[in-house]
């Protein structure tokens, strides 16, 4: 699987990341074809801020790294999913999860 | 919490789904504020598809209905997660998750 054909319709895709022991889902990001290829090489998840307009990486300023285990694609191949061991909480909230509010 | 707060920025907002039974990601699809209202009323999941460019309700023609059993949205308040029960696969190929193959 060539990964630019995930963005062949869409410049940015979702990737939902999976905490690869209990299964909770910690967060979504957006990605660019740029930040899945630092995501793969560095084993840590990189995203693309679609409000900031540049790439970030997960951690890089408040040590709360996401080391990557396993990379899923969907069936339409336009979203992703990203098993990953959690260094401390997921969220700049400080909660585990950035989903810790129920609608 | 307004659900209309939750498309201030962006028409369109990435829903993952989640067995919440097992934790198993099931799938994900964007949402639109209708979209989240019927879900919310009918307590089965609509979705807004951007190829077809019209509300869809997951299991319409196949059967494989979602139930939902809880909805969160994330911090920054442009994503959700719905914990349901799947009724069959979730996938249109048959497999249980969308998210079938590795990266």
């Amino acid at each position: 699987m060539e990964t630019s054909k995930l963005f062949e319709k869409y410049d940015l895709i979702p990737a939902v990341i999976q905490d690869y022991k209990n299964g909770e889902v910690l967060m979504l990001g957006f990605m660019n074809e740029e930040s899945l290829k630092l995501t793969m090489e560095t084993k840590r998840t990189w995203f693309y801020s679609r409000s900031r307009q540049k790439l970030w990486n997960k951690g890089e300023t408040s040590g709360h790294f996401q080391n990557v285990k396993n990379i899923y694609y969907n069936c339409e191949e336009n979203s992703l999913l990203i098993k990953a061991e959690q260094i401390g909480p997921a969220c700049h909230t400080g909660n585990r999860s950035c989903f810790y509010r129920e609608l």
